[in-house]
């Protein structure tokens, strides 16, 4: 039984990875850059994409994919702002795919778009495992989770590009350890940018939007 | 591929229901209750297990499996407390199946125990989907997490017989409505007990305490 759910797990991470790299080829040539937003239940991914929403929309064609189990509460916040939205249902799926990311796209509607947000479902285990074909993983760790999380959840942030430290002002109620935690990060991961923010106070989200604004100017420099 | 994950999947619960009933049968014998501690990274899983550690172990022997994909950073807190306990590691799985359970009960060694504590993964999705063969399923959602997660995690609490709405003294904070927590929970589950509860005041893990400790005298009694 080992085996047999062992080849199965390496057929679907193949597929996925054939899948995944049909989205990297089809975002180089409609030139929109797609980022996978990350990070556990509650750590803030939504109020996070509102925040880089309002700092980025003036200048870019926003689109966001809600991916949740069930439930459309963050696609009706973002549709408030104006931003174009669709909700997936991954319909007790722990992660998404390529696969489902690529129809997501497809019924999202890519076409003008220069940045398209995929919100992931809230787990820190395994969405890391599935590429979903994304220019940038983000991924979010929150103050009050803990500082010891990189410990715990290696791959997350292994595999990520930048890590946004939230709920940052409520560091000190949960002897959260902004320098600890962003050393963990970092040892598992150098290339890592850790960026501590707060939708209270706005602090960090400007630049983490200034890091996404760079990323997009490569991406049409490129093109 | 769809076809081919499918029965996959369905062998693996069928399988993984078998190991379960072996596990139950195997308490029900040794007398031992066991409970399924599940919640998101961060919850406070294990702070939680510390406070009702603290109020049952003059009275009943206690042993804890604490599973995550890495680190030991939970088992030391807990051995601290003189308290029977194993670090199981799941090299990247994303939730504890009976099979592993079974492993691990036989590595912590369950004669002469009363109440077994298995904290599963930090994760809100996967570890409902696998019964374990424990006999209390105990999940926590933290005021952090948001009063909206029964909406989009619906089956960890359709499966759960406990859910502790932890660090309920930052609920102001996060604008946490245990009111709506509580009726979002309970109108997937109305038979699930939900208990606000505090590791800074204390509040609420008597009343958990107290619920844990009936679940074991009733075992004691059909002994």
């Amino acid at each position: 039984m080992d085996y047999q759910i062992l080849e199965t797990k390496e057929r679907v991470q193949a597929d996925n990875e054939r899948a995944a790299a049909q989205t990297r080829e089809k975002l180089k040539q409609s030139g929109a850059l797609l980022v996978n937003l990350m990070g556990s239940p509650g750590a803030g991914k939504t109020t996070a994409l509102l925040q880089l929403i309002e700092r980025l929309k003036g200048e870019y064609r926003i689109g966001v994919m809600e991916a949740d189990v069930d439930s459309d509460v963050d696609a009706k916040k973002i549709a408030e702002t104006g931003t174009r939205v669709i909700q997936l249902h991954t319909a007790g799926l722990c992660h998404m795919d390529a696969d489902m990311t690529k129809r997501g796209l497809d019924a999202l509607q890519t076409d003008g778009l220069d940045l398209i947000f995929l919100e992931n479902i809230g787990n820190l285990v395994c969405p890391a495992e599935f590429e979903v074909g994304a220019d940038v993983r983000l991924m979010l760790l929150s103050a009050p989770e803990g500082d010891d999380k990189p410990l715990k959840y290696p791959l997350m942030f292994q595999i990520s590009d930048i890590c946004l430290l939230t709920k940052i002002d409520t560091a000190a109620v949960f002897d959260f350890d902004k320098a600890k935690a962003t050393a963990r990060a970092r040892a598992l991961n150098e290339k890592l940018t850790v960026i501590p923010v707060s939708a209270v106070t706005g602090e960090g989200f400007d630049a983490a939007a200034a890091l996404l604004k760079e990323k997009l100017d490569e991406r049409r420099k490129a093109q």
